[in-house]
């Protein structure tokens, strides 16, 4: 016996949560059922506020908060004459997080794959490289996964980035904070060894 | 820095689920960012529609189907004799997929745990006495879980029950099927032998 169609059409349309199956999605539906009466329609609404309300900046990619002016593309960012080069407008979220970064960002939207066939030709690089040519950007931070695709972007962006004469750089590769070297695998303590610093 | 309103909003309503936290509802919600457009709308409407749809059958307390008779409750399942008392809707359609059960169907509600507050008052006992007086009820097959509150509902039913002179059984305990002996608990190791059948 299956259940009721409108549970369904729910349980198909919360599989395409990541990481949500059948299974899963039965758990939460069900779990539903138990919530305080209102708690659903709450969430529906949430959910239709949210996508009347997701803006991105024309500018840098990243998302506008509540107000129309980007609080990435503020004039003290600009003043610091450092652009970011992320893949997705979370990744800004993470690096504000750290305190450590104050400058600009740009989103490429997603990564080479050409498996999954992303070419150049779907990131945002030609806005990138109109913004690369104001002349107060003097580095470029390539932030984006330590992954096959992230390399191949990072080197694609290398390759076209070069001739404008601005310093490119990348996230550091090594152990990350509080892991155990027996745990890690050959290639992070590859990298971690070739990049390796003097202590001073 | 902090997400957007409408998302932390968001973020706050998707921990609801069961086994979601933080990261995981940011997943799911920067994963709607790639959806097309209209599909969290979509999302939305069936949410909406399931809590409008989602009823109860006055007798049974199983899911109402679309159309207003309790497919649970059919004169074909009161001629089996036998009632199946569960502690949630949910359990009904697993019962069913097992294709050797065609009878009746009583939802607790839950499951006595004392430590939740949930004493038996909070049960739908008194539905269940009524409807067991009626003559045509000859068997009740307890289905709750292998839990400390499942075994203590059980018993409290037992002792509930046995004065109304039906037969009172209870889903079998020992091995899962496709396990294998050097992974089973000692419980259930314990209750597999003391409920050992012979070979015939």
């Amino acid at each position: 016996m299956k259940y009721p169609k409108h549970i369904l059409s729910l349980i198909d349309i919360m599989k395409r949560f990541p990481g949500v199956g059948n299974k899963t999605a039965e758990r939460y539906i069900f779990q539903m059922l138990d919530w305080q009466p209102g708690q659903a329609k709450e969430m529906a609404q949430a959910i239709l506020t949210f996508s009347e309300k997701i803006a991105f900046c024309e500018e840098c990619g990243c998302m506008k908060h509540d107000n129309n002016t980007c609080i990435f593309c503020l004039d003290e960012r600009t003043t610091s004459g450092v652009l970011c080069v992320i893949a997705s407008p979370k990744e800004a979220y993470a690096i504000e997080a750290t305190g450590e970064y104050r400058g600009l960002y740009h989103v490429l939207g997603g990564l080479l794959s050409p498996m999954d066939g992303i070419g150049p030709e779907k990131l945002k690089l030609d806005q990138l490289k109109t913004r690369l040519q104001q002349d107060h950007i003097k580095e470029i931070v390539i932030c984006l996964d330590a992954t096959l695709e992230g390399d191949a972007t990072a080197l694609y962006l290398k390759k076209e980035l070069t001739p404008l004469g601005k310093t490119i750089s990348r996230l550091a590769f090594g152990l990350p904070m509080g892991s155990s070297l027996d745990y890690i695998d050959g290639n992070t303590l590859a990298r971690a060894l070739s990049g390796r610093s003097s202590i001073s």
